[in-house]
């Protein structure tokens, strides 16, 4: 087997959401399971225990309110106890009454008003748990032409954004998302990386574009995206997860893994794994019918897996076909890499930093599963609407 | 203005989906609001009053276990004192936990039989409520590949679906619906038309196929289905609605008139509106943000007038271009119809017959909304889940 | 009915291609008609006639190589004896072998310098037809994944671009095109308006994007991008034509007119159409079944009716629905334009300006097309290649 | 590495279309290449070629009239002697002036005869070559809404098919087509599987389907439409190739090699690849900007290799995991045979059956493209149009 980079292995930090821990399911129905966590401190327990298994996933994001505590200092160190840190802080401004016609790009400016303060208050949890990424994402958009006038609410959003901004920290980042369609069923306000890239350049440096690898529309070459973010200095982050139809969130090379290779590839060219790289990696998953911590596990070792893939291509002979025009020899090298059996070569990897062979299977004798399913009883269990 | 055959018109009936007058939204909110019904009977009433301002809409379909009470007999002379009948009977078999990975498809023959039980008991309820159709939309499906069997999944939908229809009476029909996908985000049981159609012929003549306008991959030829369907006699029902991604279930005609219109034109063309005809015509949406009442008014007007639109086409005269190939010629004569404007015609129709010749105003000065919001207050009001 | 700004429609001028009145047709096929033209001469001919009959069409836009003379001016004069003008200057570099694998992306400098040169012609012709605009769709993309490196690309393309756009005048613009995808089938190296965008701004401001309308995945919202060109003062022009399935080159408004109709009310909306607005309007279409002079004339007179239907929108009252939160009745004024019979109304209009009141009838009598057919015998019928 | 059933790897046979060895392009373009052949006798030998080195590929599909010869027996013998056998008969009713309108659907009965004849000389043809399978792709469709009446254009294919039926031999098969879209860009007369089946059926049992992994709408689940026509018994036959956006005829699995193994793994499932199975596989590609031989010898490997990795499934496992509703453990089944290198072993059985190791390096170095090149000067190269 060609040999690699190590240090690129070695970057590789995979961010957990807390939300992934807890029920989530579509607008027919949730279904709920035994364990699912209750607390923000649950969930920070699960994404430990997917971290101590892996050592891929050493820090969880927050979305507030569902993680709202009253100390986020002492939710840090109890984190830090386990082993993870808190991560980004995703802000919400889509389950609120208010919301129904918008949040940064409302109409009315009482309404903008409050989603800019609870993204300030985002900022400010930010400053207790010395998270570095606001990420915004934002369900507004119209369902009905005619509903909103497009323009305006461009125009309300840019402001917006930038009265946010201004109190965005010298080490900290506004990491804007964007999404082709859902909830909006119309017009969504910030719908492709044309235009998160083209508020992120209005606002500054320390504003950059989310990717979402579930975000786009049908038969996008997403990492056609990814290299022209990095090419523009402006890929601030990804949230992983994959799709066959619309934004299904399911776990990230589920659906295409072929994809996912073709993007990690990318990220590779674009130097977005390199050490002091600017750009994050996280899932952003729903696990509707499959388990939730394994599911977990199961896709940061998808992501390490695929990365080592792309770090095998052979770049020098590639760029002697792609010069000599020779198609079929340039595919070749990248389908030797993907096509490469990794995961014997990850377990021994795992053994010699002590970490278990097979996670998955670790984690499923591991007794995790059943004793909180055990001791989890009563209370609410978490979920996007808690 | 051409004149055309005022039969058609006069057999223009669409029916009412209960659920549409219930709360509705994404998986991301629902938005409630003051007036929404809690029982069947307020459902009853709101979708009594659409057909008292449109004459269009006699009928409203049940969604059982939703719309369950005690005497259907009862409910339906309830619904006969505001002026309409109880229609379709819609089953649903994806709210209860059993059916995480399958209804009839499943592979524990206890759940299947629990889903074919839920469906006699729907037909029960046909007895009672004098309905012709057993409308099935299955959630079933699957969501990673390997996660079930494609084609035993397909086998034990034939079995489920043959045993119901054992018990489908002689002026009962057994109609199936099909969905591209949604909640299902791999495998849906029943996917396409050809799907449906293929159980529709195991099963017999009884058995048709439900074409929801939303429910296809993007690009589809909606009309080309309509004009399969009718052809091949077994297009049982519509489900009507609209949408710009996925199954958006916007009003009727609100994304793509057009389209409503070339629909529409193959559904005349087909005898689906013929006197007699097999086709039955119904709603099928979500009002999330609009207001639900004034967003099926405007949805059976939306049919109404393209209806017309439909029937201006000089058939005559397009058939003669075909023949000699005169594309823009034919094409002319099809635009010709739908820019004509029908509203006023339609408004005077209505007028002659003793109904608002503008619904939707008339609608805005009655005071209905007003009273319910006073009158409905307290209990639960209806949503998908309840 | 309502009255609107008279001076917008008189503004209206709409751009013809020369090659619509060539050949045209798919991979597959490529039909001939009688009368085709063979010339430069006989196309601007034909181009003249669609603007003599609708008064819409003032400039007809030159593909080079397809359109080379020796003289450009003479072919000036010979084209203003006719009515009209010579417009915008289109490059082509995807008929000649050396551009097999890209053009200004070429990894062989020596093919990306051709490729230049090409354009520094096209921009001396420009000089000669005293021509704004030069427009660059580029065929540039790989079929395979590592066929090309994505990043790379871009890079020598922004670099190629950059030397072209050094030699564009004070007074003139580089409009660059962007495509989803075709003739590429994994890469295109100019897929989205980010992308057109980025580097239109890097190279300055006499850089802008084109929208083609056929150019986008599907369900995107095209009259989002055209409010968020606007917003950015980067909207340059506009290719119009319309599509089901691909970039398909049907007449604009064929496919879905109600689509038209809001992309026209976003352009207006963003003062797209004002007097000395920066975007021009083209037609871009294939007239691969139909006739080729009355498919132009009747996509004019789309775009002229349906700006005419979003010039009777009711902005007053749209704004006051919108910030009201009523969206059925905001969706109701854009319906209530969309659906007034306008026709009435243009011809009326035509007929006062000397103009016939139906262009298409007209054009049917007028013996042209026989004329033509008799005419143009022998000689190569022009078509894409040639 | 677990171990499976040979003998289905010992059935495997892909039948090569002709015409891949010949030019093809886009719209935009066609490019030449040195060695192209220029006769039918040319493709055969460069279709023996790749079966020499892979075993894979004894047989050609033929076009007619593309490969039109005076004495089919002779070619058989030339076929023969080059180790390869003459396949399935393709027909073409989509380049001739003609068929603008339709060929078996068009309203003219003359066109729809002349149409007829055609296939009736394809059975002929039949006759003498041996073959078992008539494949019918129609090019069939409209452009416009209106251009054609989408009821009548399907009863006139069902006659025309009928009557083309009657004449096919006991031990012969009508194969019909589908496809989503192109060349027409509104009605396709056989747009979908449904379709296609619909008529199969009515035809009677030696009318099947032919799937053609390219031409479905986006998000298809095509590994549905397998399992499906496999349990309606009326799968074919496959045209192999794959696609990012339309039909874009790339090396099958090039695109999504995860779908390959999804739709061959549904192959095997429903005893596709048993001896004696009704379903043959196929091979329909372009190579446009690709060498061709390679290109087939790639495809023919794919498709090899993933059959290997569907046979690896442990099945037992599988089945027991889906029972269970263990998702993660049924997807991890599917992936693990995914992700095996199959290669080394698949060279090692090639080298024990007297084969090369590594076909494609074989070719590479034996001197046959080098060859060709020298040889095939003058004449005409092949291509769609001859």
């Amino acid at each position: 087997m060609t040999t690699f980079d190590e240090t690129i292995l070695d970057n590789l930090e995979i961010e957990l959401p807390s939300w992934a821990f807890g029920n989530s399911g579509t607008r027919f129905k949730v279904f709920g399971t035994p364990g699912t966590p209750r607390t923000i401190h649950e969930k920070i327990a699960d994404a430990a225990k997917v971290n101590e298994l892996t050592g891929l996933a050493p820090s969880v994001a927050l979305h507030i309110p569902w993680d709202t505590v009253d100390d986020y200092r002492v939710l840090g160190s109890y984190a830090a106890d386990l082993g993870v840190r808190l991560g980004t802080i995703n802000s919400n401004t889509f389950q609120d009454d208010d919301y129904k016609f918008g949040s940064l790009t409302h109409t009315d400016k009482t309404v903008r008003q409050k989603a800019i303060d609870h993204h300030l208050a985002c900022i400010d949890v930010m400053g207790q748990t010395g998270s570095r990424d606001l990420k915004i994402w934002l369900a507004d958009g119209t369902n009905y032409p005619g509903q909103g006038d497009i323009r305006g609410r461009q125009d309300r959003l840019a402001e917006s954004l930038a009265t946010i901004y201004q109190h965005i920290g010298d080490d900290q980042r506004l990491v804007l998302e964007y999404k082709f369609f859902e909830p909006a069923t119309y017009v969504t306000d910030v719908p492709d990386w044309g235009t998160s890239y083209a508020h992120a350049s209005a606002l500054g440096e320390r504003a950059m574009v989310c990717l979402d690898t579930g975000h786009h529309a049908p038969g996008t070459n997403i990492e056609f995206i990814v290299a022209q973010l990095l090419r523009l200095g402006k890929l601030g982050s990804f949230d992983f997860n994959s799709r066959f139809y619309a934004d299904d969130d399911l776990i990230v090379g589920a659906a295409d893994p072929f994809q996912l290779f073709r993007i990690l590839f990318e990220v590779v060219r674009g130097g977005g794994l390199d050490t002091g790289s600017p750009v994050a990696l996280m899932l952003d998953q729903c696990h509707n019918v499959e388990e939730k911590i394994p599911g977990q596990i199961r896709s940061v070792l998808n992501v390490q897996e695929m990365t080592a893939r792309a770090l095998l291509v052979d770049t020098d002979a590639l760029t002697a076909a792609q010069e000599a025009g020779d198609v079929l020899g340039a595919n070749a090298i990248m389908m030797d890499a993907f096509y490469t059996d990794v995961r014997p070569m990850l377990a021994q990897r795992r053994e010699s930093r002590g970490l278990p062979a097979d996670p998955m299977a670790a984690f499923a004798t591991s007794g995790y599963a059943e004793r909180i399913a055990d001791e989890r009883v009563g209370g609410t269990q978490s979920s996007w609407g808690a």
